[in-house]
């Protein structure tokens, strides 16, 4: 069967062709949200308080001095042009929001989206930005407090985040705006739930949330110097990986929103987009998705993308798989067909953007007054367009991965373990030979290395080389010509991952290259215990990862020591590495269960400020449990291994070890030796071979 | 100062003098319940659910072959008696509902109130009854169903809850009854809360819940049989022992109801009202509490209870802590007269009953109309009365215990302990001796033992006493003429506890006295390690005790076993044996911290139907933990153990303990044998040292 694909237009990333030019005040009725996706778990790496945020690409980084210098004389001139679009008779308001996200709800984002970077010059992954008409700030956390000293103009105030005594942006506005004042946000930036939470906020004192969704207001004032979009080439993400085809995918997405009597559903996250459709990108860094809407309807898909990256190949993948496409910027007219359609519309609102989420709503409202008007009989209402809010149905699809995404995902960990191991052979021995490297010298050496592996792509996450106190910042990403170097007289803790075609690896070491204080090892076999108490726990189906958190902390807390993050994230199969829905986490709101398929981080830490910090990290497969009994008659769950790299046995002080414990190590070094000794020669197998020697 | 005390009637315990004779529909507008407290956890003895039930006395057990003569004669009297009350012009109800429960939500309830079991003829702990015009039906739960199908007559349907099909009261009310059908209940047996549930359910089907305060229509029916209202003298609960006078309880109470705007609190759970006033009193078994409202306003405090139980002593006590005394049934009219004194009220609608919540709520609703009558100024409104509905805050006050209760529990803990050690010296005897001992012959020889310690009261709630397959039985209680021997071919699991004047203990040991097979070795060990790691669980300050539930049940996971009950619950210091506010369960919806100088129970189990049940169970005081770090700056806390008495080494199998669990189990028997030798000698001293030495 032909499936019609409507012609993709010529200029693709004018994302806003606008089909009704008004601003629209976000005062619409309360919400039924049945429940909140937890997006996932606040692990080490890439997550703030539980909530992913953006993360600077690595050439913003590196271009960290470029951005001190233009904000040292360009802020003002950025300040005062936006400031006069505010008047403006197609605006009209008093402050404006920049947030650091894009329409996605992405952790990692396009260059071209990271308006708040270019607005305020600071760099960090997160921030928001708040401009009313005589003053700015900038809102952020402890580990961006010095960054965002250094990289602000005297224009901007730096508030920090979870410092006694510093308002939130939503109080602050309340409390230096006249009453009743208008704030305006670019609506496809602010998922609805958060659009709705900020409107709630601000109306305790009159003010108006404006949806300015025609333009981005930073954009108009970005003009010239403003990124490109992304437009690289999409790619179909092979069979052999995805395991399952793209018709069947929809066909039980269709299937679930028959369930819920729902006739279409937004996918909006790029990563659901991207599995849905076994479609690959390089839109953003680290995560192989590309930006696109998808629609699926009962009868028919709609992909909204920038014809420009679909290959002749991806269009015959689409077309076989009855996909339609249409320009990323239609995504609003095609909402607003969906209402006079009379859709049921499946709207996750937590992930959707209120942009999409209010024209909807709009468009339901004037159905019914339209209705209202042509007929007294108020039964017919429910022929009517309506929207289901509820999370996401494709995350939790995603999350369950089949056999043959399990296969890519053991053998890309395999390669990245022969990467590693070489690496860590080439690092000890230069640290021993005392070459000077830094801690950007490592991630860079550990990128080349990766570099050689079959079916590398890039890597998963800017890699956290932390040598001694660098290595309690958990967030930690050394800057060139501004970080430590790497030596002999202090832990270095190495957070690194890589996206390889088959798969997606996260992995962390903490070594020592001297001599380990016998603090550091009592503290190293702490975090140890943790990360094989959740590697060996066995579960009940149905138990929710932060059943298990407290396993990974036991051994700590018996000396009244802890970590300020969750234990364990999802990992997508060679897509994003963290996405939920289950995480083992100490925040105990998320109460999805742990199911067979799904993969998990357990990287348990520990970190003195300071001074030096402490991860041991692995990923996790959760496999049924090979357990002799089967109580409640019901199926008992545990992990089985995805990563095999040594831990380095000189930082575990055996004597608080217990015998179970030091087997565990030892079985795991013998593992580690059987599967990647085949993929070595030469020096990094000597090295292996000992490394991993029984204790 | 003298207090005023206004003079107690003499007919005492009739209930309901009504100050409005009049029928009060549950039409209110939906409450706002701030938070729920969790009674209790569902620990291994008296909990249904995680909800305190009613349990028979031992009394009733003990004549249950009377009451099943009875209800194969009687029982269709009952109906139809209860049934020609139903069209009475002051009924007017199409069907009744008759719970287990007292006006207090109390777990053990005087026999008067025992109106389910009068009704229905079957006498277990817990269930409902619902009569229409012609259809009975109880609803129990697994526990119940083989006692329930032999206690019922063939009047009653069986809804056995839980089980597949099986409809809830509401549901079946809405399938059976047509329409808009009156439903009764006595709104004093339940919470409003509970209440408040029912109504919402009913009204699917457009049915009203009738409040027929004015009398109980059971009562009505029991007439002359009814038994007399528990009115045995109350007592001081000695100063030395409650560690706290009732002036400062009293003021510590008011200045937090200051802080939340409350002039008056209705406290009706009866520990909470015993705590308060430092009195105890012998109104139902197992329990030392009495059967009052407390009333406490800002400046004055108010008790109804029947004079008959207050004693000249108790009178003083009460006098000079100003603590007036009212009847117990003038609670309503009270209550009425606070919202004529304008109160903000604090209300728990999930303890206080649905009797006094809507006649407070009625009142406002009065006084709110007459205003509207009298002025057009709605300002003048918030001087109204108003209510508050949130947990109690005696609840968390009373479980925090102070040094005086912490000091009565340690000392009633080692009299306990010294009773037990003395009973399972004789008991070892005598069934090495094959001496006959059914299993109430060993629950009453254990009374007997406890009975010769100071300060003994009664028992804590009813012996578990099981042997082999009666073990499995989570909640069995044996009954004379119908239970088990206790031999030595099988495991005998004991759960007992017992009230001091001091405190109030609750211990379980399973033991062997011949030979354990391989795998009740097995499971054996595995419920101590669970036993074990709870103990020495060190955890942050606002730990929820849900949290640390995973510890006592990984060894047991690890081989695909489980128990079905919670592992922890709250005990009273010389009060009830549940108590909340805080658990340790696997039900994670008890967010309670755990905090320093509450009690919990650790009591891990494993049951193998037909065959054999083991439970290990200690009371614990939460401590500050001894650790040499404090990350975070907080406190991290412990456990101290309250209860010793040896565990049986014989069950363990060393083979699957680690050297650190061995090292535990070799402590505490030390620790055991220093603390409850002084208190022994003879045989019994002679076995205490022979079931302490290390292995």
């Amino acid at each position: 069967m032909e499936a019609t694909l409507s012609a993709p237009p010529l200029s693709a990333f004018l994302r806003r062709v606008p089909p009704l030019r008004r601003l629209i005040p976000l005062s619409l009725p309360p919400l039924l949200i049945a429940s909140r996706r937890l997006r996932v778990s606040s692990c080490a790496h890439g997550s703030d308080g539980g909530r992913i945020v953006a993360k600077p690409s690595s050439e913003l980084r590196r271009g960290i001095s470029e951005a001190r210098e233009n904000s040292s004389k360009g802020e003002d001139e950025k300040l005062l042009s936006l400031r006069r679009i505010f008047s403006r008779p197609d605006v009209g308001i008093d402050a404006y929001i920049v947030p650091s996200q894009d329409a996605h709800q992405s952790e990692f984002i396009a260059e071209c989206f990271m308006r708040r970077a270019f607005l305020t010059g600071f760099t960090g992954s997160a921030g928001t930005a708040v401009v009313t008409k005589d003053k700015a700030a900038l809102w952020t956390d402890g580990r961006y407090f010095l960054q965002a000293e250094k990289e602000l103009t005297r224009d901007w105030i730096l508030m920090r985040s979870g410092t006694r005594g510093v308002p939130t942006a939503s109080e602050w506005l309340n409390d230096i705006l006249p009453p009743g004042a208008r704030i305006g946000i670019d609506p496809f930036l602010f998922s609805f739930d958060a659009a709705e939470e900020l409107k709630q906020e601000i109306s305790k004192k009159n003010h108006e949330l404006i949806l300015l969704k025609e333009f981005n207001l930073v954009d108009e004032i970005w003009n010239d110097s403003r990124p490109d979009p992304p437009s690289k080439p999409t790619r179909v993400h092979d069979i052999k990986y995805a395991g399952a085809d793209v018709v069947s995918k929809l066909s039980y997405l269709r299937s679930h929103l028959g369930e819920y009597g729902c006739t279409a559903i937004v996918v909006s996250m790029l990563d659901e987009v991207a599995w849905l459709l076994n479609m690959r990108g390089s839109d953003v860094p680290h995560s192989p998705v590309f930006y696109g809407y998808l629609v699926v309807e009962l009868d028919r898909a709609t992909l909204f993308v920038d014809s420009k990256k679909v290959t002749k190949e991806v269009l015959n993948h689409l077309t076989n798989a009855r996909v339609e496409l249409k320009p990323y910027e239609s995504i609003l007219p095609e909402i607003e067909s969906l209402a006079l359609k009379s859709a049921k519309l499946w709207l996750d609102t937590s992930s959707v953007n209120a942009a999409i989420v209010s024209v909807f709503r709009s468009a339901c409202k004037r159905y019914s007054m339209q209705l209202n008007n042509n007929s007294t009989n108020q039964s017919i209402h429910h022929g009517g367009p309506d929207a289901l809010y509820q999370v996401s149905p494709v995350a939790l699809a995603k999350a369950v991965k089949n056999n043959a995404e399990i296969e890519g995902m053991k053998n890309a960990h395999l390669r990245d373990a022969a990467a590693s191991v070489e690496f860590w052979c080439w690092l000890e021995k230069e640290i021993e030979s005392n070459v000077t490297l830094t801690e950007v010298d490592v991630a860079d050496a550990l990128l080349e290395f990766r570099q050689k592996q079959e079916g590398f792509i890039e890597t998963s996450f800017d890699t956290i080389s932390g040598y001694g106190a660098n290595g309690a910042i958990i967030h930690y990403r050394p800057i060139p010509g501004d970080c430590s170097l790497v030596e002999n007289k202090n832990l270095f803790l190495l957070d690194s991952g890589a996206q390889y075609v088959d798969g997606t690896t996260d992995i962390t070491r903490t070594v020592h290259f001297g001599e380990p204080s016998k603090w550091q090892k009592e503290c190293f076999t702490r975090v140890l215990q943790g990360h094989i108490a959740i590697d060996e726990a066995v579960f009940p189906e149905r138990t929710p990862g932060f059943v298990l958190d407290v396993l990974a902390r036991s051994s700590l807390w018996k000396v009244g020591l802890d970590y300020r993050h969750g234990t364990g994230h999802g990992v997508g199969a060679a897509l994003n590495v963290h996405e939920g829905p289950q995480s083992i986490s100490f925040r105990f709101g998320n109460l999805t269960a742990l199911q067979k398929g799904m993969i998990v981080s357990n990287e348990p830490g520990y970190y003195e400020d300071r001074s030096f910090g402490i991860r041991i990290e692995n990923l996790l497969l959760v496999t049924e449990a090979n357990v002799p009994n089967a109580y409640g008659g019901i199926e008992y769950l545990g992990f089985e291994k995805l990563t095999f790299v040594p831990i380095q046995t000189k930082v575990v002080e055996l004597s608080l070890m217990s015998p179970g414990e030091i087997k565990w190590l030892n079985d795991y070094h013998a593992q580690v030796w059987e599967k990647v000794s085949p993929l070595l020669n030469g020096e990094a197998l000597d090295w292996l071979w000992k490394n991993t020697r029984p204790i």
